[in-house]
């Protein structure tokens, strides 16, 4: 090492001794001749102190140095004490430039307000910063946390393969040309499913993997084409053993990393819980403004809008206040979200009525109005009434913006549950049915039966985990059975030849004796970036891209050249099958 | 769980208790009346009875099943002592078949000459083999023991992209087009070299990742096209350390899987001793057979062919008995490596040379050739001669032929060793300069000055691990200065253009204070070969590919029909650039 000690580890007990440190120079103030370095390297920070200016004359921010000198107790006056190193300085016999640094694009410390784009083109100075490398550290911790507890379970990590079968059917598969094939195409997989199902078949029974996934789809805010999910496959197990797995490696993530000890077993709700009483199935229990379903209240209402299937309310405190533009705001906000409005009812201090609606209610629906949803005077109550599901869709939608808008969320708290038993199917809106899941997702044990006589109200064997208003993780019990497997492909409509390419060989393994299993993925991402305070998963991976694919410190990704395109054979055509 | 207890953890102390097993029908042997069933679940196997025939009427091989039963101890006589679970067996009560199994492709037990294009396409059968399962498992156990050093010893373990860019250079790399933006594409990476390197000018010092690298070349006996390298860099570091760190490594991953303690530090040859000694930059010492240099014997001969630049021996023991078609077996084994043969001479019993080449020699050269290259009676001793390095391939690969003929090397043995002192460069047959590492590896102190100026003699920071013959890890110390770096790349020829197009971004990091840094990749696939007694690395991969890139299993790669080239944007033009 060039080094004998690193900058963030003196202290007053090493005052006297003659050190060696390397690092990068972080501050630098000139008092008189006298000049003062913070120097900063992986482990922290320490002050040297040059006693003469000449020898610091060249030393400008980001110098990557050497510097060999004597620790002294700071004198009196001098400590900082909010610095670990606080206490002590170097002073500086010798220095060595190891290499030099051009005029810094953003400054490192102390620089907000840098654009995202800058940040991500010179990362490698974005990462200088301490709380960026500490995001880094953060993930590297919980990444050995995870893999010791998953190792303490007798889990056996195995690397499935990412060159994988391309199919038809699979859209926003991340394609690539094989040079030795022309004309043949491996896919990049959005994620080990089948591979982990096939490691049930083989029988190693606990499987899980640190797993990189693909997905070439319009990035939304917060997604990335590679993500990194704790993917996990057991044998022999029924939900309860998969949700302990996740508990255990939860709760050591949380005490282990954030000192926070997560009460468990985490509490459960079901879907259809959830949706009625949060209008999602990744409810944020941070506070309450539960949806109060109105329908019953309005059966006989002569009012044409809240003549429907659903008619739902959520309280917002002290909304009665709000202006006529912040009021409009809210139906322009209702809008962009593909409904009509956002109709609302503003309760007056005296107890009475406001708002356009209000008028249209009869004295009794109006009495007993601000009881039965739980409003004080001064709140102002939202509704959505139509189609059971949009109009919960919206209302979970409001009371999430009504949670920010009136800083209800107390973002000190971890709320973390199970939402247990989804439908199995949900309506394509073409008359057919979807998988809410995967097609490979088995049913309640109470509807192995009858799941396909019933599909809209059958139950799947599945758990997904919820942190403060997050999907963290998501699982379910498999069909192992062919029979089984048959029916659910009949009541999506999946056809015996898109079966057999889409997913054959799973098919094909499923007959010889598949035990019963299941098994959960976790966003490691998003994990990380709840770990370490982040406000995006863009915070905890190293070389992020943009909301575009686009990365911003390689450029890529690139046009290619002819003489590339010839080279990996993506114009080539396949040879002729019999 | 399914199941009360694993198979394989039955013991004495169980009998007389209840237990439930989950597993597959391994074997079956029917006793008048009474069937034994080996089950066999992840933990191992255990015998269960069946008092009844009927109750195990329908089990047949790999049935998946649920057995409820009493374990008792074996009677007198019947114990199986190679077996765990071989002093008792657990006498059912109650059996469900959980799924059952066509009949097998290839018997899972006991099948050997089972063809590899079989065993791949039903992997997950072939997985269930205890000594295929094992392998897994060591790998798995390997990789939580690295995990655990890299932690100990201070390293953050970082995911680097594995969506990077593409470069007109980059030959072998596969390519991805990108949905989002057609007509642009990634590259899957080769290995993390940049970005690893970009993570110490971050300031990150201790860096690590279990990398998927991949590469899209002609398939090698042993290659795949996706490998997983254990991927460490540092900063701050000299040579020593980076061989510091392997060492710890390697130790823990013997000791701890092996029971082995290897011998540490590792001995230490230079680049040009292994290549005089045994022809080899990866020599296996299991066993002597090292080259003799004979030139300066030789340099007055009138035999033409030995007067050459290099004239170099090797002694076959025991080779003299050969019989003709054996020795002009070797001639062809030459010619197909590319040479025009091998000469050779047979040391008689009574001390005389026979063979064609002995004849052309003189008295003088013959009555001292023996004893100069250590040959008795009954050895056979083969020649090459002509350019050094040619020669000393062709005598370096012979002496790997003969110690796998004669069975020369103990397999019992473990030979680590580090080769150092890599020359920078080599001739690139075109009248210029190739790296032998890699561009950014750097001199050795003492040709920091002048590498430039004899290219051919000045020798790299550089260092490879090599076990049994085998490079199973390799790194240097990095160029941290530009200046320097200039300089590599003009002795490399490498334009400013292509530099830039190449690695711009890291030419560009460099302008802002990077450290001296330097790392080490290791071979994942073969340290797990090495570990489990693989034959190849396809023994510790899950689901590996065939030397052509064919994934027999999933039917990897196909062809792409006209909906996914348009969907993916595989013949978009790029938008034109200003």
């Amino acid at each position: 090492m060039i080094r004998t000690h690193t900058a963030g580890s003196l202290r007053k007990e090493h005052a006297g001794q003659q050190v060696t440190l390397a690092g990068w120079v972080a501050r630098r103030r000139d008092h008189g001749g006298v000049v003062f370095i913070d120097l900063r390297d992986a482990s922290g920070s320490a002050q040297v102190v040059f006693r003469e200016e000449d020898h610091a004359h060249d030393l400008r921010a980001e110098y990557c140095v050497k510097v060999v000198g004597q620790v002294r107790v700071r004198p009196e006056g001098n400590e900082n004490p909010d610095l670990p190193t606080g206490e002590v300085e170097v002073v500086a016999d010798a220095v060595e430039v190891l290499s030099e640094s051009a005029p810094l694009p953003f400054p490192i410390e102390g620089g907000t307000g840098v654009s995202e784009e800058a940040r991500l083109k010179y990362r490698y100075l974005d990462i200088r910063r301490p709380q960026v490398a500490e995001a880094m550290r953060v993930r590297s911790k919980a990444t050995y946390l995870a893999n010791e507890v998953m190792n303490e379970l007798g889990f056996v990590y195995v690397e499935t393969p990412t060159l994988t079968r391309s199919t038809p059917e699979g859209a926003r598969d991340f394609l690539v040309p094989v040079r030795l094939q022309p004309g043949s195409w491996y896919a990049l997989p959005q994620s080990p499913q089948l591979f982990k199902q096939l490691l049930q078949v083989a029988g190693l029974e606990r499987y899980y993997q640190l797993a990189k996934c693909y997905r070439d789809e319009d990035l939304r805010a917060d997604r990335q084409p590679e993500f990194t999910q704790i993917d996990i496959e057991m044998s022999f197990v029924d939900q309860e053993d998969v949700i302990a797995v996740g508990e255990k490696l939860i709760g050591r993530l949380w005490r282990e990393i954030l000192g926070y000890e997560i009460p468990l077993p985490l509490p459960r709700m079901t879907y259809a819980d959830a949706m009625a009483r949060y209008g999602s199935d990744k409810p944020d229990l941070r506070f309450g403004q539960e949806l109060v379903d109105m329908t019953d209240y309005f059966s006989g209402t002569s009012f044409r809008v809240f003549q429907a299937e659903y008619v739902g309310a959520v309280v917002m405190p002290g909304g009665a206040s709000q202006t006529r533009k912040e009021l409009d705001g809210w139906q322009e906000w209702a809008r962009s979200r593909g409904a009509k409005g956002l109709a609302y009812v503003l309760v007056q201090e005296d107890g009475t009525l406001g708002g356009p609606v209000a008028k249209n209610l009869s004295e009794q629906e109006i009495s007993g109005l601000a009881g039965k949803v739980g409003a004080a005077p001064g709140d102002a109550v939202f509704f959505a009434a139509g189609a059971r599901g949009a109009a919960r869709d919206l209302l979970g939608a409001a009371r999430l913006e009504i949670g920010r808008r009136c800083g209800l969320i107390d973002e000190s708290l971890w709320s973390f549950l199970w939402v247990v038993d989804a439908p199995m199917f949900e309506e394509d809106g073409e008359g057919g049915w979807t998988a809410v899941h995967h097609p490979f997702t088995g049913p309640k044990p109470e509807w192995s039966d009858n799941f396909q006589d019933h599909p809209g109200e059958a139950l799947a064997y599945a758990y997904d985990m919820v942190c403060n208003g997050m999907e963290i993780g998501g699982g379910s019990i498999r069909i192992h059975r062919a029979e089984m497997q048959q029916r659910v492909f009949d009541v999506l409509g999946i056809s015996k030849e898109e079966a057999e390419s889409k997913f054959g060989f799973l098919l094909e393994a499923f007959k010889y004796g598949p035990p019963p299993h299941g098994g959960i993925a976790y966003g490691w991402d998003r994990i990380c970036m709840l770990l370490s305070d982040g406000e995006s998963i863009r915070d905890v991976i190293a070389f992020p891209k943009t909301a575009s694919g686009f990365d911003p410190l390689t450029g890529a990704p690139t046009p290619i050249t002819a003489g590339q395109r010839k080279e990996a054979g993506v114009d080539a055509r396949p040879k002729a099958d019999a």
